[in-house]
């Protein structure tokens, strides 16, 4: 089922009041107490709007997810110049929070699968030119598998697709286990 | 949401008799017209059995297709002797039963994130030994990253993740797709 765009068009200070409301109110109470009641109450509009924009809190949280309003800063990948470094510390961190958000990230990963646009919206966050790919891309040379010409858009959709399958078998994935995963994909650091 | 495992033990010859309804019928009307009334009648059971046992049709038809049930044979592993080449004419196959099948896909994704059973079996079936990590390691030499003491296990997992996330974005891929993911996570051939 495609998210509904139908009937009026969104308001953008209302989309933001809107996922607003739902970051702070999941900060406060967390996934499974979330209610569009509520958030409606927060956000200062009426719940159908919620509904008729979103249908139901999964694509929202999601929305919320993808625009970095939950978990804020927490999912940043870091710079240090030392590219294979950065990959393993945020996939440490990425399995950290898949590990204490375990409810959040699979109703995400749900979410995506009954919406479109929830689909193609964390795929483009995840792999997109400003995030991992690109950050590939900045290290050509580094390591054994990432030699010019590389295929940085498909490693990363190699990467994070082992991230999301990771999630779906809910095994606990530790600092060792993101080393292994960038040893098996990138190579070896080289010199 | 655990699947249902609590109330009377299953009786295997139901479960198979339910399974081989779901298949049935899977193929006669697809998974959007398939009713639990439907498959209850077909295999000759109440319908109570059905929700009691699995709560949904979702993780019905998962289990069916993580047993073999559905599209059989469509997505088994070739097997010419040359595992480069066939891993792309089964990731080629893989890409276009998503596209086909879709519905289907989608809906085994998000049976995964809310059933850990489904999630662990998901998983499990498509990384196993039996299955495409054991091929890798059969074919260790034979290509640039499958080399002697090649994480087979993280490829593998890579490889999957990589399809499960292309089937999240929707975005319909062919034979080039194929060839550039096992291009990049295994490296070109040797010798």
């Amino acid at each position: 089922m495609a998210l509904p765009r139908t009937g009026p068009v969104r308001s953008e200070p209302a989309r933001i009041a809107i996922l607003e409301a739902t970051a702070a109110l999941f900060a406060e109470v967390g996934y499974d107490h979330l209610t569009i009641e509520g958030i409606a109450a927060r956000a200062g509009v009426g719940k159908q709007t919620i509904y008729r924009w979103w249908g139901s809190k999964g694509p929202l949280v999601a929305e919320c997810l993808l625009e970095g309003r939950l978990l804020p800063g927490r999912l940043a990948l870091p710079d240090t110049g030392d590219v294979r470094a950065d990959m393993a510390a945020w996939l440490t961190t990425v399995f950290r929070v898949m590990e204490a958000e375990q409810r959040l990230v699979l109703s995400l990963i749900a979410a995506a699968a009954e919406h479109p646009e929830v689909g193609a919206g964390l795929r483009d966050s995840l792999t997109g030119s400003a995030s991992i790919s690109g950050r590939l891309d900045a290290a050509i040379g580094t390591t054994a598998n990432l030699q010019p010409g590389a295929l940085t858009g498909e490693l990363a959709e190699a990467l994070i697709g082992a991230v999301v399958l990771r999630a779906l078998s809910r095994e606990p994935a530790g600092p060792a286990d993101a080393e292994r995963l960038l040893d098996a994909v990138l190579g070896a650091p080289t010199g």
